[in-house]
């Protein structure tokens, strides 16, 4: 039995608000369950120095927690002098996984940077974000759209993602803190709207576990990210 | 006129939302127009080290604002590697007001860190940080009173704050953005609910202005930080 | 009665001493009783980057304290690897101070900056400095247009400031350390020449402070600016 | 056709040495074809903070890059001020992968912490360092148990990786750089002796791939850990 | 022929001016020609950690510059966030002769702090600091002295430092900036009062330079300290 | 009797091993007893911003040590977020020792990082990095030479160093850790091919020390350069 009685592929419940930031050219804010994420896309002039004349754009993400977004107070990065070893990796992998919705050569020599801020957080803030992430981002290209910047849409299709993982000996869909905090193993799947694998991040929290395990974990993962991005669709739609 | 068709002596829409964290022990979200700010009151067992074994309590404050709270990206703090003098300004302000409003020596040996993270700015960020911070510090001693954590309420009246300037050659009260981009003088006042001073901290920004200018201002602040107290009664009432 | 055995409203003995720096293209020692800052202003070609290709100038200030200035010695901030958010604070207030005192357009395309440098502190060192890095900036334009690099005075007005305060019930003019340490209101004033206000900052140390005990401080602080634009008309005249 | 001329499942040529180091408690230098990474294992008295008086101890990982190791020369972190992105990422897996390969409750309270630093790097780095580590941590337990520090023997399996890739539509065993740097998918994969799974972080680099595809890679990693183990036995036996 | 009109062996004009500071323990403004440091000894009750608990005291330095203490201004190294290597190494070996002037047995569980702060830098600012540095030293410990914090004097013997160079093919005594800025061959030289070395640092600027040569200036070296340690005792006598 | 039974005079098995990299320019691992140092040239195109345009090309030095080279494991500077100043001392010297033995007009516009990694400590590293390192710089040339980027040879002689001390009243050459750590006085000596002095740093590490004592250090220190000296001809030749 989960702690949050669902059953093992049930997700929690999620909504989607768009457009909640008065500034930036996309934005959305996400709640899965009790973690919420407020994401934004901005658009930059400007590329980094190693693409500078290629005509090609770029897509890059910063990903960042209220100190009291945990149960207990974490210590504020930018007092702390630096972003953690966790947040470098989080933030690495929402980039890479927006990047693959989209083809860079049709967006132009402009640079996307999405920030994803975790306002409250009980466990998937890392797969909250990118789903969220790219609803703020497809606004954004939208918004580009609106105004002739691209001629061609660079979105090639949805990205979403979710956590799945080994709670008590059963393979579990979407963690939340309290199944998180005890798993055995827990992965993260990012996904296209095909159903194809972006990225696939495995780690065994007690003991290591078995290739049965891990598929099992994948085919759950496939059917919360479908969810996920029916509700994208919906969303935009 | 001014930009918001405001009268000189109106400040904007607020609203104060407590309770908005699952976890901090006081939490407050203020809307002052299009400024968001989300106000959170945190307790940690461990005083700073000078204090320790003095048996008497410390209040301090942290702020920061989304890269995207404002109408440009700002960069993220934490990437940056440090806090800006102005966000240390801002934060070494607030820390100040809300120590005014409480009695140290009541409050036994904790600390109590509110974050003040600006979700959206559109001018008075660090004014409407101190009226909802107020919010958040009162909620969690309330949360140590439920626990009798304390014996003797350590409140000793409200704190809130507002900003005035010169705009247009016009004393005007809660300056929003497009009057302080070009507002002539700026001035910050923080005061109790007595309407007793706390902070008062004003710049020229073009001309230098006169002492009867600057009391002008103050009266104004008066009537402004009496309506945000009303506000606050009514919020915790 | 006043530690130094001063009346209210007197200031300490002030000395300005033009010229101490065999390379600055102006300077002044300010001692303010036992308040030394060496004041610098040195040229640069160089405009920050948003400023670069306008014509105008800037100035700018840094503040800094030796080790041993004070009473306990203090860590050096290069050792820190920070400035602290006093530091910071205090060297935008006399940027900001000294841009009052300055024509930018007249000063044609070059940086001034003006450091301050505490060699020993006993209260008011903001304030000194501000006094006396009017002084080094004024050297600085006097060595400009003995080089035709102006050709309008950019100087516009004198500046100088003081800070007043409430000790034991009592307002009084130019706090020294053994009076600020225990003060129960602490305010720093920068007027211009003309006696028109740049910056007023007032803090609560303990209770709240009522207006009219503002009003008396402004009095106060009017008074003593009043004699130290006296003694840099002296120094420069 | 591979660049190196291997068929889809060959690993490069692997060599351990062991006891490289003249004072760490175990080293191995592992060679994979050119890809070269001094692996020493060093104790501690002191456990984090964390886990002070529990009576557990604790492995960590630290990874780094010679400037050179690399085809063009890459910034020495050291200057750099900090570690980046990609190394905190590394460093943190090899960690957690050692982890899972011993028992910290048998270790005592002390900590190993494993240096990784690459002298050549030509693809693989963090895979050749996870299994490189392996031997040194397991040598630095010998070395405990020589002076009864450990009373039981705290390994409990081997630890080995490898990484696998979609090289130009074919899926191929332990990537070099000229593979790794236009695979379509490259994914790590960590085991135990055993061939459970420890971790698993694939990415996809142009299109995203299949399901299909990624249970292929995993066929291959498992030949090719399992080959890894061989030689690990062979080394230590 | 030298700029200044001295003859080989001749050292600058030499002021040392006790007592400077309101707060230091022991104090010291040493001018040489036209560079100019303040040097303070600061007594703290803490020594470092790998010293606690052993009875020895412990004496280090710290050295900086003012920004316009040169020519061109000079970044501030607490706005850089480090110290650069110039100043570390300085310091280093400021610390260093100091350390060779005391018995630190005999100091008692102190630390002393010498901060050699350059006003103004014209050649020479390390060895006048080392000069310096020693009179502020020897006042903190007569200081200590007068407080019965020692019982045997620690000071073991005077020390004084000076550099010499060939400049124009000739070795001359106690280099300033326009021959140091061309000099062939830059030597640094601390000695004690016996006319023992302590540190020896000679550098080739362009061509080698042979150990005749070598010897010349170390011969010039024993003449100019042998005059900076009949001031210091005049100084402290 | 020295620890390691070699005579006063006699230098440790020295080994210079070149091409030990598949990509740098020039490399050299020079093992000096049990001190290892692993040294690579690496040839930029850009020179340094204050050189750019000139047509003369720059050397530089860095100076790392792996953690576990030392008998304790030191913290590794990557994670401290500096480096130290010992560290910054060396890289210093290395890169003024290097510039010594080569004219940069020759050189053309390019920079040669010469990188000095310590892999295993014991006793005179510096100097074994500066002798290595003049083989990684002699190779780095001889590859530019080969693709005729010099016309001219910019190699002017050989450099070469070494640290000779007082180790129980009597004068040692090539001090090994045993002998650095109770080293009544220890120097660092680094010549040419010709026997010139490029750098000395003697440094008295207890009781001062006399002229005789140094002039003797020197001597065997010319005895111990001039044999390093055959070794890099025979390994260049």
């Amino acid at each position: 039995m989960r702690p949050s009685k669902r059953d093992a592929q049930d997700i929690r419940p999620v909504s989607l608000e768009r457009g909640v930031s008065k500034y930036a050219e996309g934005s959305c804010l996400i709640r899965c369950g009790d973690t919420h994420v407020l994401c934004t896309a901005s658009i930059a002039e400007r590329v980094p120095p190693w693409m500078r004349g290629l005509g090609r754009g770029w897509v890059t993400a910063e990903y960042g927690m209220l100190p009291r977004a945990t149960s207990d107070r974490t210590r504020r990065e930018a007092t702390a002098g630096r972003q953690s070893g966790r947040t470098l990796e989080i933030q690495r992998l929402i980039g890479r996984s927006l990047r693959a919705a989209i083809d860079l050569d049709k967006l132009g020599e402009v640079q996307i940077t999405v920030d994803c801020d975790v306002l409250q957080a009980d466990g998937g803030t890392r797969t909250a974000s990118i789903t969220g992430a790219w609803v703020a981002l497809h606004d954004c290209v939208q918004w580009m759209k609106a105004r002739n910047m691209v001629t061609q849409d660079p979105i090639k299709d949805h990205v979403a993602a979710i956590s799945c993982g080994l709670y008590r000996d059963m393979a579990v869909c979407d963690l939340d803190y309290a199944e998180d905090s005890e798993a055995q193993a827990d992965a993260n799947f990012v996904m296209t709207g095909k159903g194809e694998l972006i990225e696939v991040q495995g780690t065994a929290e007690g003991a290591p576990f078995s290739e049965a395990a891990f598929i099992e974990l994948l085919s759950l993962a496939r059917g919360g990210i479908s969810r996920l991005v029916d509700l994208q669709k919906t969303a935009v739609g």
